[in-house]
């Protein structure tokens, strides 16, 4: 299930390596063997590719397999439904969840969307639902690496009939994934208006317990400051340091509306921040401060969000919307730089992820997370800059070939590890229930 | 040169009109008869295809051909030269294109764009450079249609040695194409800040002789803002209001720089307004009031701006933009909803280019500009609604067919009437003498 057991010699192609001197090798070549990097580098001092499987980049770029720090893959089951809705939240999701979601639209509408992020490059994903071991049981399928949290709120969710069962199923969840080469079973408390004071610490202490990350939106609702500075007097972030919730295991979803005190709490906690620049533009929510974050060397990654939110998996437009949001927001074309944004894309989510010391880059000992961006359509000539046309120029239809733990997922624009047609067509019956059951809501 | 003496019957997709209905024929069929669009409408009451060419949709969305109403096409040799560079346009760009800029490198650049352009579904596009005959030319070749500004500014330009010269190029670009059936030549005096009051009175004088309209950047730049106030104490729109540039002749580019007042005399005038949201995000230049625009029924359509500023010819991600930068800036979701993005997209940009009653919707008797958008992708499935799918979910590289003037200039994602070899071979010698000359720049 894991990477396979032979050699890969991936070559003519420009290596983006993102390693720490970030060197670009013009004419590169990276080795792969049992699922590892051994060589990244100019062809010219590649070791022989004797034995190994030649893979011809064609002349496009070599980089390292995008990760999405924040998504709800499931919901593409219900793309294009109340996109400019005000309110829509607790008016239109919630119900609507509880009316549809089950063990099998997880199953179905998460392996449709990871054959959307495998055609885009994405190799990670960080993803919080219900019914998380069905993410995860098609995560296996697909081949692709993964955080998935399991979500708790409090209320009856479609995976729980109690109030808080997301903890139940947890456990049950990590005893059958934890140690699994791919998978990273976690905690995800829905968000601060979502569950009281006393089972927000009680994941704090679990988390601990079961030594996982723990995944949350944070500081992303008008109303959630709000409220949270009337009960306590408390920003969302200073709510989740008191509860002991700030540490280097949460990976904390928007931080929109944070002070510079909740930068240094989070900074000094060393927490993962997930940004996602075309769901909170979609949603008129604010900016998240990104720059400063990046001031203050924050551990920040890039996210989608759910398909309801943010549409579509395309981290390409992502990383654009990156580069872009923050200029705008910020009057100043300068902010956010291109090699920043692709920072952000690569390494910046392993890092927010907590696991930058084995994928976000190509660097020996490395796990192989490799995609090759073609550069041969229209917009992706010429190339003054890699980075640039990466981030300005590229989408997800730019991206031939992807590997995750030396496995090819993607090849020559083809997906290798699941079946399109069947995938449709499950998830077509699906869909088509939930048309009919949407006239009776 | 223009639409084929022919019938088309394209057919089995959900036709998205754009009419003023805003119909939208779920089984649909378009019918079309040299080069223009005789019946839209349930397949059912389709008449008789015999003797027609069937062109099949295979289930995808029939839509009027996408609209950009600025750019600066040839712009895509320079293709990520100095994207984050402060203050780039006197810095970097004049010089840049004084030191490149030849006719042979106009003509190659721009069939290069025109095939992005093609891919991606635009129909019309709205230029203005110099050399804008090379653009014509290209634009003829490739079967487009186009509305051509030759560019006049106060200093020597690429194709006139002489400031100004550009007036003197217009007139016999203009005797060679108007009355052309696609293409429309016109003036496009730069901006405020490079012109003189007399040249630009002129050019509105011009115009009139002439029968031509007029494209320009306005209210584009801070710069350009504060020199009007400390020499007029005018903003940029009421100084060209003052030297008779605003009327129905107008299509101003940007627009971000205005005022309630300005917003009036736009209206009153009866001008085209050209907004470019990825450019203008990433420039950080501020974000032109398209809500208050649109609250006053003015004429506002979307462009990609050049290939240096928006990077990309992907009219669709810039509609994707125009839905959502209007969402950040005013803090709410409900602004520019789908539909009113895709409306400034098509029968916007043809409002904006006062082509409204050739173009811009899918209607009998208007000219049989058409694209298919195909649904096959991951990424756009579901579709609870077209509008949403269209501007949220796609992407160039869903466009399958597009047509205009009843002509076919994309099959199936091929393109018909240009050589995409030939064209990357010429640009690429191109650019390698621009890669070379830069080093010594």
């Amino acid at each position: 299930m894991s990477g396979d057991n032979k050699k890969l010699y991936i070559t003519n192609g420009h290596v983006v390596s993102m390693n720490p001197k970030r060197e670009i090798f013009t004419n590169g070549t990276v080795c792969v063997e049992n699922g590892v990097i051994r060589y990244v580098g100019e062809s010219s001092g590649a070791p022989s590719s004797e034995g190994a499987e030649r893979v011809d980049a064609y002349g496009g770029l070599i980089i390292p397999g995008l990760i999405n720090t924040h998504t709800h893959i499931s919901m593409s089951v219900f793309r294009t439904l109340a996109d400019d809705m005000a309110d829509r939240l607790k008016r239109y999701l919630f119900p609507l969840e509880a009316r549809f979601v089950t063990q099998d639209l997880v199953y179905w509408a998460a392996l449709h969307t990871l054959h959307e992020m495998i055609r885009g490059g994405t190799s990670t994903f960080a993803d919080m639902y219900y019914f998380e071991e069905q993410v995860a049981e098609a995560a296996e399928q697909a081949g692709m690496r993964a955080v998935l949290g399991e979500t708790v709120v409090n209320f009856p969710a479609p995976d729980a009939p109690e109030p808080y069962g997301g903890l139940g199923y947890f456990k049950s969840f990590a005893r059958r994934f934890q140690g699994h080469p791919l998978i990273t079973p976690c905690l995800a408390p829905h968000a601060p208006y979502t569950l009281d004071d006393e089972h927000l610490a009680q994941i704090a202490s679990m988390a601990d317990e079961f030594d996982v990350p723990v995944m949350s939106h944070l500081a992303e609702m008008d109303f959630e400051v709000s409220a949270l500075a009337e009960k306590y007097g408390e920003t969302p972030v200073q709510y989740y340091h008191r509860l002991g919730l700030l540490t280097p295991r949460l990976i904390a979803a928007h931080c929109i509306h944070v002070t510079p005190e909740d930068i240094d709490l989070l900074s000094d906690a060393d927490c993962g921040i997930a940004h996602n620049p075309i769901a909170n533009m979609k949603a008129g929510k604010g900016t998240s401060p990104v720059p400063e974050f990046l001031a203050k060397q924050l551990r920040v990654g890039l996210g989608t969000d759910g398909p309801m939110s943010g549409n579509t998996m395309d981290m390409m437009h992502v990383t654009s919307a990156a580069a872009k949001v923050h200029k705008m927001a910020g009057r100043d074309r300068t902010l956010v730089p291109a090699s920043t944004a692709f920072e952000l894309a690569t390494i910046g989510g392993a890092r927010a992820l907590h696991m930058e010391d084995s994928i976000g880059s190509l660097e020996p000992g490395k796990r192989a997370d490799i995609a090759i961006v073609s550069l041969d359509a229209p917009h992706m000539f010429p190339v003054f800059d890699p980075y640039a046309v990466l981030v300005y120029c590229a989408g997800p239809q730019d991206v031939r070939d992807l590997f995750v733990d030396g496995r090819r997922l993607l090849r020559d624009y083809s997906p290798l590890t699941i079946d399109p047609l069947e995938i449709r067509k499950q998830l077509g019956n699906i869909v088509e229930g939930v048309r009919t059951g949407l006239k009776s809501l």
